[in-house]
């Protein structure tokens, strides 16, 4: 498919839109605005506009719509599989500036929100208002925007779900440019196809994001976590399925590794509680009384003991705390920083066959001589996995890369599982989804993106392309 | 759009794929499938399927699909919009049969049913095996393949959302026949559209629904229900947004007035604990401690009565619970069997705009002369909104009815509700949906119909045609 290059013209009229302060040519545009955090892929974009208005959004679309001008939107770029990456070059619509918290209504407990505010905005200004949204993705600086775009997770998917289950309505500009309001305030809606679920995890290909509302609880009155140590990685996330069916409902159940942690210490120049143990699990419990909670930890802690955990540590002081979780927070970057390079695989599995998938990149560390490091969900089955590359020559690597993705997505499939549980498809994850799916999936799939773009002009060459 | 009319050679086959004792031409078909409970459009199939599998159902959609015959799917038949009427006669798919409990995974806590399987018996068997399904929709004879078909609601949605927040994973056939599983006993899902939540709430026109994934949490330990006398109506709703903004979260929060409660008196022959008041609310609680539910109760009295309520009627026994919760049951049937002929609308509006729709209603019938009553889920938003015939002659109803509900509608659009929260468009609301969504949506809504369906033959003219 081929586009209109830009040219002085477009230029010109896309200026008059959100004025020459906020418009930006080829030249103009940092680096940082071609690729994303880690998709393997980077492309610059020929025009930058930071836009400010869901008018100047629309306008934007109208006019590339009618040009045949390609058009990527943008949060922070904090995506890992490159679906902010303008491949075919035109214009990138940089939403971080519409970044208002326009509306808290305690009335219906929602949080309306342009699409720039960051995670962890949302977060401490619901907090101060004795209010909760619940998602927790680690990546806190990412825009609220993306969070929906990749229906991100986090750790409290155990208890609370995804993003998905926290966006109540959605203000969208179309490719053509014309503005819908999808679902609303209401807390039920069987008004025809959701296409509120559909934007929801669609990943800026089927329309751009202007304003969102949020669905919010209260907020828990405590919350307290157990540091388990396990005499190996088997028996940890073993004793998982066994916590579920024990109707205890941990908040979060994160698993982690001593060479991960060993990374994290290094990383941050800080000590974990304890490294002593091969593999841990770290659980959170949140709830409105303290009895509520030690009952639920209780019941857990003894499950742990039962299944062979050396011990419980209950993390409750703030020193305890700032240390286990700015550890667990620091995991992705300290792995990154261990290796000259890496890439990463975030399947979703059941959740009693964690297990089973991680026994099988250990086999797969062993054949085929990579480093394969891993943390992640063992509550909701959602597994990040990465690939280092240490110092294998880049042919080599890519080479094993290949190998090892292809064994550990199709192993993903054969237990029933999917390729993402919340980084998304994006560019580097398609040939898998293809291959997940098949070709009727996907061209159902194509259909919904012509339904939006028949012009596929918004966010080209991702997903299901 | 002209089908292909059903002729013997085309019966033939389609018995030779389920069985001559499951095959039912028009002669032997019951009435009772040519309509719903309360859709206002009847017409007769031409050939009836009792269908036991998936493979049966998909070789019938491949063979319609290659012959242009319309088809339509088929539960329990309770729907109130008209969704599974054959309106193009053709197949009828009778899923009823399809009733199997195929797997409860405890360490996944999910439950795998086939679509036949009605509600009453999910609710039982996860019940009993200390397990909860929440969604509660008052029709308990409903199948689960037409609760996700129309993305029920009812009464726990005020805590616990609505079906599609119960819905892991689909077996769907699609028109052509062929057999896609989307979602599964996965937590998170971020691998491409969300195919899954389209075809919640699609109502059986975009795929036929073979099995279901749905989502369990623990059985509550504790439920308990408070009966609130309020002087009038508004008072009572007005109370809602304040219980909703203290934090507590009740599982459900029903509204009911005198009327419709001495209808239920007169429909069951049973009194009701107390019917000497204008307006009430119903509230319940669960939890896992009576400390806990207490501490939400007492909260919720404590404003009920602030707000101007009589009293507090705790229900606990066994006696009251039974008179109150039969009675709320059976508030549909009572109103219809009050009058000759009904018709109703089931907006949904935000929490804090009840009241403000209900006293819009209220000047309705005063300003028609026309007999309008209403119940419904005061906690979410979602009105039950009869209209009632009466004497009225038959053209005069229509008349005052279609102007009531242009009134209705477009008061519920203003106060940003959307038009169903729970019963769906179907064929009888496709009018207000157009009116509230606007061309551009319904289009982008029509290109998804096509790309499920390019050959327009599952229950074609509903929805968004």
């Amino acid at each position: 498919m081929s586009y209109k290059v830009i040219d002085s013209k477009d230029v010109e009229y896309l200026k008059s839109i959100v004025g020459e302060n906020r418009t930006f040519t080829k030249e103009e545009i940092s680096e940082d605005f071609s690729h994303d955090e880690l998709g393997g892929v980077s492309n610059m974009p020929d025009l930058l506009l930071n836009v400010l208005t869901t008018e100047e959004v629309s306008k934007i679309m109208e006019y590339a719509y009618k040009n045949d001008i390609p058009v990527v939107a943008r949060g922070s770029g904090t995506g890992l599989v490159g679906s902010s990456v303008p491949l075919e070059g035109g214009i990138m619509i940089n939403l971080t500036g519409m970044n208002k918290i326009l509306e808290l209504d305690e009335e219906n407990l929602t949080l309306t929100v342009e699409p720039g505010v960051l995670l962890m905005e949302i977060s401490k200004f619901v907090e101060e208002n004795d209010l909760f949204y619940p998602p927790d993705p680690g990546e806190k600086s990412a825009t609220i925007g993306g969070n929906i775009s990749t229906n991100a997770g986090g750790m409290r998917a155990v208890k609370y779900g995804v993003t998905r289950d926290y966006v109540r309505g959605l203000e969208v500009v179309l490719p053509s440019g014309k503005v819908l309001e999808l679902g609303g305030k209401v807390v039920k809606n069987s008004s025809g196809y959701s296409l509120k679920d559909l934007l929801v995890g669609s990943e800026g290909t089927l329309g751009i994001i202007t304003k969102a509302v949020l669905r919010l609880l209260p907020l828990p009155k405590k919350a307290i976590s157990l540091l388990v140590p396990f005499p190996d990685l088997n028996k940890a996330i073993g004793t998982v399925p066994k916590i579920i069916k024990s109707k205890a409902i941990p908040t979060a159940i994160e698993f982690m590794q001593r060479e991960v942690i060993l990374s994290a210490e290094k990383f941050l120049g800080k000590k974990f509680p304890d490294n002593s143990s091969d593999a841990y699990l770290l659980l959170t419990f949140d709830g409105n009384s303290k009895e509520e909670i030690e009952e639920a930890y209780d019941k857990v802690a003894k499950i742990c003991i039962e299944e062979g955990a050396f011990d419980v540590f209950i993390v409750d002081t703030d020193e305890r705390k700032e240390a286990v979780w700015s550890a667990r927070g620091a995991f992705l970057e300290a792995v990154k920083a261990s290796t000259t390079e890496m890439d990463e695989c975030d399947v979703v599995v059941p959740r009693n066959k964690v297990a089973e998938f991680i026994n099988y990149t250990d086999e797969l560390q062993n054949e085929f001589n990579v480093r394969i490091r891993s943390f992640g969900h063992a509550g909701d089955g959602n597994l990040h996995v990465y690939i280092l590359r240490d110092d294998l020559s880049k042919d080599l690597w890519k080479n094993k890369l290949l190998k090892v993705f292809d064994a550990m997505y199709n192993k993903a499939i054969e237990l029933k599982g999917l390729v993402s549980g919340e980084h998304g498809i994006g560019y580097a994850k398609r040939k898998y989804i293809f291959k997940q799916y098949g070709e009727e999936y996907m061209s159902v799939m194509r259909g919904i993106k012509t339904a939006f773009d028949p012009e596929n002009i918004l966010n080209p060459g991702k997903v299901c392309e």
